[in-house]
């Protein structure tokens, strides 16, 4: 019997430059959207939406939503990685959960849900999925749907006790 | 009769750049955070948080968590302005809605949603705010309360039907 053995794909692998870190002496919070930003771009690549496939489907994925939980300081010189876990998609939406670690630490520093959507470049107007596309995101989706949910995945901002 | 005229605050005001600009020819989501963090900064000014502030109380403001609405594209070069309103805040904590338009447009082209904590830098701890900078949030509060609450905050992310 095959076991499939699903695993957070990696998608980022970097050090934080000076030019992130704001006046608090950590990194802007922005700059931890922009390696979750590239680390959606590796993801596209990985799912045949690199320069090539935009090029040759006239399609792209713009991000519609995203919310983003600060765990703890990323100071500069430190070495970071993302992995990200496909949560669900539909023709044109795709929902993934981005978390940022130390390299080859355990302790999520910052996490990122996400909704992305396809788009015609041409519009830009939101289509469906090319199949190959669709094809890799069902291969994914069947994996990490066996992984745990995110604990903070589904969340919404409010001051404790407060409406 | 005194009225009070409540309006939100203006909190950035710039030119998108070039390097802001990703693949798809508009600015990468995580840009549209820098200019709300930018504009958090300006939030921070305006109750007394500014560097002279944090030196003197030596407290600073962390963001805690923040949920962004893409609704438009920007491209190189547009004109745009961040207004903030403060929606809520605790002895620690202060929940923000900022949108993102253009120069004296009435559309917003993103908004964003934040939760930001004030931290005793020694620590790095969570702490009460210092008595002048509560003060001034509570008259921001004040006025503010009394503006539409903006659709978009307090949301989740979940694809449309799915669990």
């Amino acid at each position: 019997m095959i076991e499939l053995t699903a695993t957070l794909l990696t998608t980022y692998r970097g050090s934080v430059i000076r030019d992130w870190v704001d006046y608090n002496g950590h990194m802007r919070d922005a700059f931890y959207l922009l390696l979750f930003s590239y680390a959606s771009d590796t993801l596209m690549e990985r799912v045949g939406m690199d320069a090539a496939g935009r090029a040759a489907s006239g399609h792209s994925m713009y991000t519609l939503e995203c919310h983003l939980n600060y765990l703890h300081e990323v100071k500069e010189g430190a070495s970071v990685e993302v992995h990200t876990q496909i949560l669900g998609a539909d023709a044109k939406r795709l929902h993934i959960y981005q978390g940022l670690y130390l390299a080859e630490g355990a302790q999520m520093l910052a996490g990122n849900e996400m909704m992305l959507l396809n788009v015609d470049s041409a519009g830009p107007r939101a289509a469906p999925f090319v199949a190959p596309v669709m094809e890799n995101l069902r291969l994914l989706l069947a994996q990490h749907r066996t992984l745990p949910r995110p604990s903070l995945a589904g969340r919404s901002i409010a001051l404790p006790g407060q409406p």
